[in-house]
């Protein structure tokens, strides 16, 4: 029986957020004992910590590094020291580590003769099952999300078509200025907005281009909005596609192919079946309707990612749904449902919602429309 | 004559930033090799990353994780597999890794043979020494403090005092609304406002409480604004203190020995002090003052966090100006100023700007008034 050990920074380790429920922004060694979850901090965080997470103890770094240089006084002493000293003090014999555990710490952990050893997987596989709090937690941050798409579609839909291209109150309309009507909802909603994406024609063929310049009128704009929820740490994750103007056929299409894939997966999602199922129901109906993938020198095209990934904490996390996912999905996991389409000239479409899985039909986390061609 | 390997996420990790100087939501493999850089990256970021990054050269991962599949047919191959036929491709004979490095790559790489080695210290000595585009940077991330810093002020000026609490336009001044208004302006400035402490009394005595309910007149109101520039992935980092109403004796006295003891450590900083003897200087002007620092059962009071640390990709990073920071400040390294005095009772301040370190005084990349007692 190992007891595990991290030290990580909550505002980047999901893992030490959800073992201990309270944010900082510097790394602190945790680890848990028969049971209970200790914490090592500075004093700039200890009384704070000490208040306000679920940690059961809480010691001052400073002690400890103190008693970890006096034990080895030949060099300084760091982290890896006051872990060794904490081991004998509560008795653990063996610790647990992440498989994103330090590479510096875990090898002077060794050298020092402690026994620890690297988890395959998940480090705590809980995370994956959503209790009832954390799926609300997601369904607020989806809520988030969901404002800040209607910010953009309302500043579209109010944008003025000169030239081919959009104006909004006169200037021309911007990924930046879009994003930023995007962010600015997310935030004052108490969610701080991730890296947003407002890509509009061929850059969002890139499914990661974030955007940038002038916004077309006709075009296909991609907006992927995901933010972190203040008050709880869960995420939202949505994706629409609008097009102010008027569309071609093609691009018809291809946004009714991506909403039929979507609704095809949803569909599909239910504990028990594994994740490349859904994926290969997005794969089969893209092909069926003459969508195809393929990668080119200069990229790929088509469909070239994963439905889905687990939502949480983390932005993603487990589980997956893609083409080489073949466990099951738990019951109550929470997953995104995201198929798209990318074309250079004729522009990219993704769709996503996020859906708790149950025995049955999955429970939507999040709301918004699908109407998206903003004449 | 070591290769540098990274398996890290850019948006939480400054080294594979630094080295790539291209953002991603997930990590990847990249590594140096003879002067090229090399990034391995799925098909999702493929094109991007190659046209927006410094990599001399970007390798498709899912053919690199087909071959390594082929390669190990009997389990799973992942990243530490894919890492193995890149060294033999490349003729790597010895990869040097951070120390964040995940540990569970770093076991598997030398269960698989590779010679990998943790180095010491920070990754990219060359971080710590910024470079005249970067100062800019750093300028420009303390431009979006500043006007997050101003935003608030004027919300402050602007409140109403009725029975000892501030409002505004009608309705209670919170911090929430306050840190609002400071990330907004952060926001639409280009930047991606951090945790924003925005606290006031007794809150603002633990210095990484964010602060949250109504806020008081007659109280100190420590607000710290550290956004990240989007465009360059460099931070600002200021602290401002304000009182709305009018300051008791004691909480003047209290800001001015802040305010001194800035002073004073500005006046120490200079390439080759080490940063000890900066500190020294703050602890020495609060105890000639007669600001004690104590720790007590529920936490310490006076000063009891570093005088200030290094400022770049990162929000914390080398150099530091603490107790312990016995190497010499080099020319060149950008760090933040930020003393502090923190009473239960009288309430808390912080001043803390951020400055280049010279051969003479230092360079001011922060640029905000120092007047507090808003009447």
């Amino acid at each position: 029986m190992s007891s595990p050990l991290l030290y990580a920074c909550p505002e980047t380790s999901a893992d030490v957020l959800y073992f201990g429920r309270v944010s900082a922004p510097d790394p602190f060694i945790a680890f848990g004992v028969r049971g209970r979850k200790v914490a090592v901090v500075s004093a700039l965080e200890f009384s704070r910590i000490r208040r306000d997470s679920a940690f059961d103890a809480v010691l001052p770094l400073e002690l400890w590094a103190k008693r970890a240089q006096g034990e080895w006084p030949g060099h300084r002493a760091g982290v890896a020291e006051v872990i060794v000293l904490l081991a004998k003090k509560f008795r653990v014999a063996r610790f647990s580590v992440p498989e994103d555990f330090p590479a510096g710490i875990f090898e002077r952990l060794r050298r020092l003769g402690l026994r620890v050893a690297v988890a395959d997987g998940p480090f705590f596989p809980e995370r994956i099952v959503k209790t009832r709090a954390e799926a609300n937690a997601l369904r607020e941050g989806n809520r988030c999300s969901a404002l800040g798409i209607a910010a953009a579609e309302r500043m579209l839909r109010s944008s003025r078509i000169r030239g081919g291209r959009l104006f909004h109150r006169g200037s021309p309309l911007t990924s930046e200025r879009l994003r930023f009507a995007v962010d600015s909802a997310c935030l004052a909603a108490g969610a701080a907005p991730g890296a947003t994406i407002v890509a509009g024609g061929n850059q969002a063929c890139d499914p990661h281009h974030r955007g940038s310049g002038p916004l077309r009128a006709n075009d296909l704009i991609v907006i992927d909005v995901f933010p972190r929820v203040g008050a709880t740490g869960y995420h939202g994750d949505m994706t629409r596609t609008f097009l102010r103007g008027r569309a071609s056929q093609a691009q018809r299409a291809l946004v009714a192919a991506v909403r039929a894939a979507q609704q095809a997966a949803l569909g599909a999602v239910r504990a028990g079946v594994p994740g490349r199922d859904v994926h290969t129901k997005v794969t089969g109906i893209f092909s069926s309707l003459g969508f195809r993938t393929k990668r080119t020198a200069r990229g790929s095209v088509g469909f070239f990612h994963g439905t889905g990934h687990g939502l949480g904490l983390d932005i993603h996390e487990a589980p997956r749904i893609n083409g080489s996912a073949d466990t099951p999905l738990p019951k109550g996991c929470v997953v995104t449902v995201e198929p798209g389409l990318y074309y250079p000239g004729l522009g990219g479409c993704r769709i996503e919602d996020v859906v708790q899985v149950t025995d049955g039909a999955p429970r939507m986390l999040s709301d918004f429309h699908y109407a998206w061609e903003l004449r």
